[in-house]
């Protein structure tokens, strides 16, 4: 019987090329005039998932972007797993710090260049390959089950309302997930935690048209400086968020399991070289790990007002905008902190403006315990596949779907990724290392083996 | 003989059509690529000099935009006034706020509308037709010159240079500039005073990259959140610039003089009301008027950041910019107070972030001395066009070239402009009334007229 190691070797131009495909449609969620793209990204993972071996694969319209469903039912009597994935991805921008084109891929280094080489097509499609392969050569081990959505990168909008029209057709044992990282190619490690996420954008309002800053400068509340004071006020000289009420909920991790935490391998010097920074910065009393992994942020994701084009332009602009996310830990509520934020912007905002507030997206942070089946099946992949006991971390990034999964669902999920923190995912020039990859699609099989044999105990 | 209104009367659809021809060219100084049409514009310049009677007129190179400089000399023992006026435009954005094409001026509620139909294309133009009125009905009393630049929204980089070149041909009694406003149409004003400005670009560099603000997020500096404090901190509760020694050289206007200033009618309902704010905002312990005449202030002009497309993207962008310009009052030092910003936001930035502080332009405030022949003939033409003393007032604004023009050459300037607030300058939508324009012709050769009769004294 063919070892999976040997069946990636002889099947990896094929792997590459399919996955390139995909990544050829630009998928991008946020932008509108990308309807067609999604559309055409679902029918190639229908037709992917189906040529891996699925019994069946359908389209579902949502009333955003479709979702992709498939299936391999073996015995109803055996555990189910349901593979978690998403089509969409990241605008562009900025397009000119990309060395390639974004919607070409091509490998140089070693690594597949371009938008969603990681997240979430490279380490989606590992899944329909190590499916793939489990199907081909007789050893799948238990049900396999297909979600892939296009809205993930906008708070996958229209998903929690699928899953609760499709409860029993979506039933599982565990939601298998390969959207995270792992800490490096010599140190595996699996996400036992995800920040949630609150997203707004503020507005402010000054005078009703750009004004002449000489005729009017000194006497006219300028919107720009007024958020600039006012996003200035969101956090204070410690770094903690000011707004009344954001720290209530938030999960009190005991000094034990930060101890326990502060054992993962970090070396400050080369996060700051990587960074090219030459200090890092955050809320105080707390190392770089703990900032990401278990405290919530406040981050300006975008602003933007005036003038910005070549040279001066002497304007009081008329409105100014900014682009607010906060990540979020155990506990907080999104939607809490989303209207927390909204009312406190509003009261913060001289009379001189007018201020107005958009909730654009958000999620629950997620904790995934480490004793459950689908963890100790995880566990002994990577460690098969990496020759190394993989490392428990809370990651600070955000899906908030896993945390809806479990709500509606009742689904606990497994956070199996595999990227890198090079990997620039929603930055320029975002890659995926053909090691990842390939190790990926390896560590998946293991998983299955592992995860019904735990299932059994 | 032709009386000047009647002349105007003959001649207005004639006037408008060399106006709009002008208008159309889209003399953008800030942008590079309107390079040939500064050159176009200073060609239509240079024959609307010449056709309106002048002795020569000869386009002079620069390092940067061609100057238009043209003469006659009826009498070398006569005054001379020589007419400055510049043939750029601002920039056009936001271009989907105006309401018709910025460079095809049309005729709307008795206003034209277009880019520079005030400023200082419509304004510039009064001088050509109240020139070309005298010449044609044999009136000119006095030698008048024409200096006609092409970067005055660019800070009039090189016409200093030109002035040092060119003091002898440039010699007159007086300078004759229409860029500045009066109150209303029935309440003439005279500029006394023009507020300096330092204008410059500030860059904060966080990583190297743009990053996931998930897994960054509360441990890396954002420069977004970043330069918002910077911005921020540069103004207290009280308005005031905290930029240390901002104030130092600034003049101090008596409390009799303030008395007087008070007295020119101003409706703060009205001011809120066109603007759609409900309150004013500025420095404590001054008048809306006073923030504008006679204090200094600080604007951003354009700030940009992050990702500022459609929806949301979690990122925490590796650069963030603004533009900052101060509005000066007499004795403060343009080129001081920008090296005095650079210098504090270097030293409030903290080292997690680099910082980049380029001056982009600036000038020297002016003061006009009431006492002077040119005011006077000033003062006694406005009352005769309009039938009502003007006012002096001290204008917000900056014609920085002004008090270069007094340095250089040791002349002073007349500011007989006829705008309005309502126009709109750097605005989309600018305008300017019909009747402003044919006053301005007329008022302007009156003037002529009691500017050598005020010399003869």
């Amino acid at each position: 019987m063919t070892h999976i190691k040997n069946y990636i070797k002889e099947n990896k131009d094929r792997f590459l090329e399919e996955l390139f495909e995909l990544i050829r449609i630009p998928s991008i969620s946020s932008e509108s005039e990308h309807k067609d793209d999604m559309i055409k990204a679902a029918e190639l993972w229908k037709e992917y998932i189906l040529v891996a071996g699925a019994d069946k694969v359908e389209i579902f319209e949502t009333e955003g972007n479709p979702v992709v469903y498939g299936e391999k039912i073996i015995d109803p009597n055996l555990p189910t797993v349901l593979v978690y994935a998403h089509y969409d991805v990241m605008p562009v921008d900025p397009i000119e710090l990309w060395k390639t084109k974004p919607f070409e891929p091509i490998i140089r280094d070693d690594k597949i260049f371009a938008r969603g080489a990681d997240d979430d097509k490279g380490q989606g499609f590992m899944h329909a390959k190590a499916f793939e392969y489990l199907v081909k050569t007789d050893q799948l081990p238990c049900n396999v089950k297909f979600m892939i959505e296009g809205e993930e990168e906008i708070g996958s909008v229209h998903l929690s309302k699928f899953c609760m029209n499709y409860i029993e057709m979506l039933k599982a044992d565990v939601i298998l997930v390969s959207d995270t990282g792992i800490i490096a190619q010599d140190i595996p490690s699996i996400t036992t935690g995800l920040r949630g996420l609150s997203y707004v954008e503020v507005e402010i309002t000054g005078p009703n048209k750009d004004l002449h800053s000489g005729i009017f400068g000194g006497a006219v509340a300028n919107p720009a400086n007024i958020l600039a004071k006012m996003i200035a006020s969101l956090t204070d000289e410690n770094n903690k968020v000011t707004i009344p009420g954001f720290y209530d909920d938030v999960e009190i991790v005991s000094t034990e399991e930060r101890a326990e935490m502060a054992k993962a391998p970090f070396n400050l010097e080369e996060y700051k070289n990587a960074l090219d920074i030459e200090e890092v910065s955050g809320e105080k009393g707390y190392s770089t790990s703990e900032r990401t992994g278990i405290r919530p942020s406040l981050d300006v994701n975008g602003i933007w007002g005036g003038y910005i084009g070549e040279g001066a332009k002497t304007v009081i602009p008329s409105k100014a905008s900014a682009k607010i996310s906060m990540r979020l830990v155990p506990n907080q509520n999104n939607e809490k902190i989303s209207k927390l934020i909204a009312k406190h912007l509003v009261e913060i905002a001289p009379k001189s403006v007018k201020v107005n507030v958009k909730a654009l997206h958000g999620g629950q942070a997620y904790v995934s315990p480490t004793d459950m089946p689908a963890y100790r099946a995880a566990d002994k992949a990577y460690k098969e596949a990496f020759d190394k006991k993989p490392v428990p971390v809370r990651s600070g990034g955000s899906i908030p779907i896993i945390s809806a999964f479990e709500k509606i669902l009742g689904t606990k999920s497994i956070l199996m990724g595999f990227g890198l923190e090079s990997d620039a995912i929603h930055s320029p020039n975002e890659n995926y290392p053909l090691f990842n990859f390939f190790k990926g699609i390896e560590t998946i099989t293991y998983f299955y083996k592992y995860f019904v044999e735990e299932m059994k105990k």
